[in-house]
């Protein structure tokens, strides 16, 4: 059949495990040819096949809701839930999400993009369906490094503790994102490992959820559940949690998956799958991707597989940490964190080059702040770089932890504005409005290599307060700057400046530079500040700016609220220094997915709207 | 010995067990007393006046470094390290603070004041001293709530996956705040429950370590080590995270004490001491205090205990929590979640009433609102309270699950503005300024128990968005208010309006009141507008302002950055309605402790800091 043609996951029930198998190949082809094309989330979702088919064959959805945790492995459900046909406009403007997206199918009943979230909701709808008297399964997938971070925990030991119940898969790859950290991974492998429990275990399974009598035992007798808990469902750490566990399951087995989820589906309490898959199955360069390359990909040619980029643009994730790494050799108490980011912030040449000095804390950035913290408190000097859209989770720790107590840092915040295809869970708009309010923190957002790599300098060569540096995805071109070059913290640069000039232009970021090109290429009268720091302002050329009374205008791409704009306009009226100011920027709401292009063309932001605003002010002012 | 000439815990080494347990209620007495008198954190601090001492006795401080989780429960460790003569300043102004703090002692290497940061703090100073060749253990005391919450779970994990060393007290008292919640409390009751193993543990650790030959066997045979992880040291939770186990231990046993803390010193690897403890011990009421009642205690006569309060003035918390409980009684579809603050947001008469509607999720403010999401989800219609401070661990889930899916919830924000004696990790004053940058967000400031019940009220009647509601700290008089009466969203209150005035004050919460009496009193020729909802603003009521060019006066006890005048400023900058606004609010830094209205004038947000304004703009306004 046709994967375009499906219309809803019914008709798996009608194939035989052969048939199910070679759907599972095609759909993986689907996945390879469709995401190398798009880019995508590419690994996750290959690692997925057999389990999400296995999922739709045992349970009914919508009755049973399906969770993905994130959603960005959630590339089969909708390929079985009537989508394919809309592969082409993957992460498009106005096409399918990358994740699950309740407008896009009754089939998605909870969105994300942020990990853990998952079992969270799960409990809170199962419990609803409880109160309400209702009925279906609440299941939802999780991978192994999203269960390590700490919402999940508190999930865990949340649903151990209530008579609702969840089932939850737990996707065990031993790779999400980056591989898995901390003491449990530990655990998983031992898991993994013991041959013994897995055939004790498949045995009884089998004996259980394939035969009548299996069945009749299971449910009737209540000595033999305690049977399955004290021997097959072994104690482990969910049994300590109060729940209850089957596993592990070979993920690839239609045999094993579907005994596992019948038997989870009779259980009366909430239970663990424990299901092992491979992160990238059926495609060799994503199987033995350690770093995670394959993880989110750009579009590729399969049959070559993802090379190195060779043009002189590199990314600003890859310059900042270069620039890094040449300070840690120069001072060896500057130390690298990264909440699971290796590949994604370019640290895989620090991590092989001072693997006693970089930390790869798992999906947990909530820790990784306050680690950081302890580590600064103990005069070390930590980097610590994060997604501008994952650092809301750590939010309470750059305040509560790092900044209260002054301790010195540098945060970079990768990401951060539009992102594009990701969408709204992902553009990192929303970091200056947080930490602006937050006491002692500077924030930088660099304009070039250069400015970026100057900043880094004084950082580390005064480390005096904890530093945020903003820089975008995206690519740069790198510039070699010495280690001693230093900016003057808190000032602006005047790129373009005659006090003549009836309007100022005032932007950060790459931004300065585009402006910039565009207005010396018209020879406008228009002044053009580089507002590098958002925190603390320039407040001399805030003040020279309203002694010649000069039209300003802000220029943002990110949140107009609580970004610079607003703290300009909080500081001039403050000190009661009247000013004509326009503003750009996003406003009040979330911005969805798209390429940049077209997201700032809807946002109202892109350099041609900046255009015909400065054009209209000077027709303006020309007139007055 | 007087408490108050010790210097610094050296002193203990030399006493005998029995002199120790003196000391102990020595302790304990002088808790009662003066803890009663000034108010502060009661129970835990009685409940661990033993293991302190012995934490002091067994290692060496400074050196030896020990970190409370929190920190409410170092009143021990602050009398033994020589500070107890400050306690009568306790939590005032310029006095001892109730949690740790490094400029008050060598003694205090972190700070804190939210849960569940000192795992992650110790371990980011284990690897600090390992990097650095130094010596010296980092010891954190955790209760067992603060370390089901998700932070330390996400520490716990990284402890046990790195070589450097940490001792973890886990002090189990079984009911941290409120009694404890989540699948694993049971484990630690079953542990508890267990005397067989403890009998076991106990033969095993004497041996072990109050021989010689036990040490010599510990030290220098790995077999050993493995007999104790596979025997006494049980396979728990702990274990599957990689870490050792010793316990539980009697928690107010000396005996217990040292022997489970030599061990600890002399093993190689991360441990976890279970300690249990008896919160309020030696104070019968706080012992026998189910609902944490004597956490934190307001002065009280000690003979007596805490009384109700009989007077007609209630606090916000309960006003709000008998209107949320009559609204439960209406519509079946309202449930009410709390992070482990029953008491403290008055809602144990809701978990009695309705006990399958209401849930304490423990200390986990991320599954708390995610959990609220999927309630909401599934069209229930969630009630959160949770303290504006606790509120900053929960903002991504607040951004990502809450209203960007556009879940109508209510958050009931609870000691919102200055708290006083908590000091600067409690004043709830940055939630306006995170908060106001999310999309869809209503956010509510009530002047009074009648303007919140009749937002209350709205919220169900309509429950289209996210809404928050600030609510204070402190007692309000209550009124009834039937459940039909409504407000307008988003409409703000001329208090006084006549557009003669020259001048108008906008204010909100329980700041209208008194500036209203005032005003009154007084007869200014001043407006005066209740400025009810920060966001959105009564955009009708900006615009009727600046038409008739009035000054304005924005009075503000919370952060200025990003609060109600921030926003008002950036709203006229952007209309170009040119205004002249003076602003009241707090700058940018942290408030310390102290009692309110101490604060509020070094903040010089109190009232007497708005008359002097108002006269000034009055004195100049006749001017011009």
């Amino acid at each position: 059949m046709k994967l375009e043609q499906i219309k809803n996951p019914q008709f798996l029930k009608q194939l035989n495990i052969e048939e199910l198998e070679e759907l599972a190949d095609q759909i993986r082809s689907f996945i390879i040819h469709h995401v190398s094309e798009t880019g995508g989330h590419f690994s996750s979702n290959l690692g997925v096949v057999e389990l999400t088919i296995a999922l739709h064959y045992i349970f009914d959805s919508p009755l049973d809701k399906i969770i993905f945790d994130v959603g960005h492995q959630s590339y089969v459900h909708k390929i079985l839930t009537g989508r394919a046909a809309q592969f082409s406009t993957l992460r498009q403007y106005n096409g399918l999400s990358g994740f699950q997206k309740k407008k896009e199918s009754i089939h998605d009943v909870w969105e994300a993009g942020h990990s853990s979230t998952a079992l969270s909701a799960a409990i809170g709808m199962a419990i609803a369906r409880d109160l309400n008297h209702e009925q279906g399964e609440m299941i939802c997938v999780v991978g192994d490094a999203a269960l390590m971070s700490g919402e999940s925990f508190e999930a865990l030991n949340y649903i151990g503790s209530v008579d609702s119940k969840v089932i939850i898969i737990l996707n065990d790859n031993n790779m999400s994102i980056s591989r898995n950290v901390g003491g449990l991974s530990n655990f998983f492998s031992d898991i993994r490992m013991s041959t013994q429990y897995k055939n004790a275990r498949n045995n009884y399974i089998s004996f259980l959820s394939k035969s009548n009598l299996g069945k009749k035992v299971y449910k009737i007798t209540k000595k033999v559940k305690d049977q399955i808990k004290n021997n097959v469902i072994n104690d482990n750490i969910f049994g300590e949690f109060g729940l209850d566990y089957i596993g592990p399951i070979n993920g690839h087995d239609f045999h094993d998956l579907f005994s596992a989820l019948s038997l989870a589906s009779e259980m009366d309490h909430s239970v663990v799958v424990h299901v092992h898959t491979v992160k990238g199955k059926g495609y060799p360069l994503a199987e033995n991707d350690y770093y995670g390359v394959y993880h989110g990909v750009a579009p590729f040619d399969y049959r070559e597989g993802i090379r190195s980029k060779e043009s002189s643009m590199i990314s600003w994730s890859e310059v900042v940490a270069r620039h890094i790494e040449k300070w840690m050799y120069k001072d060896q108490d500057i130390v690298t964190i990264t909440p699971a980011m290796i590949s994604g912030s370019c640290l895989r040449h620090i991590f092989d080059t001072f693997p006693d000095r970089a930390f790869d804390v798992g999906i947990a950035e909530e820790h990784a702040m306050t680690f950081a913290a302890g580590l600064s408190n103990a005069q070390k000097k930590p980097f610590i770089t994060i997604y501008s859209s994952f650092l809301q989770r750590a939010y309470d720790q750059i305040n509560h932890d790092i900044a209260r107590m002054q301790l010195p840092c540098l945060i970079g915040v990768d990401r951060s504005g539009l992102v594009g295809a990701d969408g709204e869970t992902h553009h990192g708009v929303f970091d200056m409005s947080i930490l602006s309010s937050i006491p002692n923190l500077v924030i930088m957002t660099p304009k070039d290599a250069i400015e970026m790599k100057m900043m880094i300098n004084t950082v580390f060569r005064h480390f005096q307060h904890p530093y945020i540096l903003r820089f975008p995805k995206g690519n740069i071109e790198d510039k070699d700057v010495s280690l001693d070059k230093e900016i003057s913290m808190g000032s602006w640069e005047k790129i373009i400046f005659d006090s003549q000039n009836a309007l100022t232009i005032m932007t950060y970021d790459v931004k300065v530079d585009r402006v910039a090109h565009w207005l010396m290429t018209e020879q406008l009268p228009v002044n053009l500040i580089n507002a590098r720091f958002i925190k603390p302002m320039d407040e001399n050329i805030l003040d020279e700016l309203s002694q010649t009374h000069q039209h300003i205008l802000v220029y943002e791409t990110d949140l107009m609220i609580g970004s610079l704009g607003a703290s300009i306009a909080h500081y001039y009226s403050r000190k009661k220094m009247p000013m004509t100011i326009d503003y750009i920027g996003i406003d009040d709401h979330y911005t969805p997915q798209g390429d940049l292009d077209t997201l700032f063309k809807i946002e109202h932001i892109h350099l041609d709207d900046l255009k015909q605003k400065v054009k209209e002010i000077l027709d303006e002012e020309g007139k007055s």
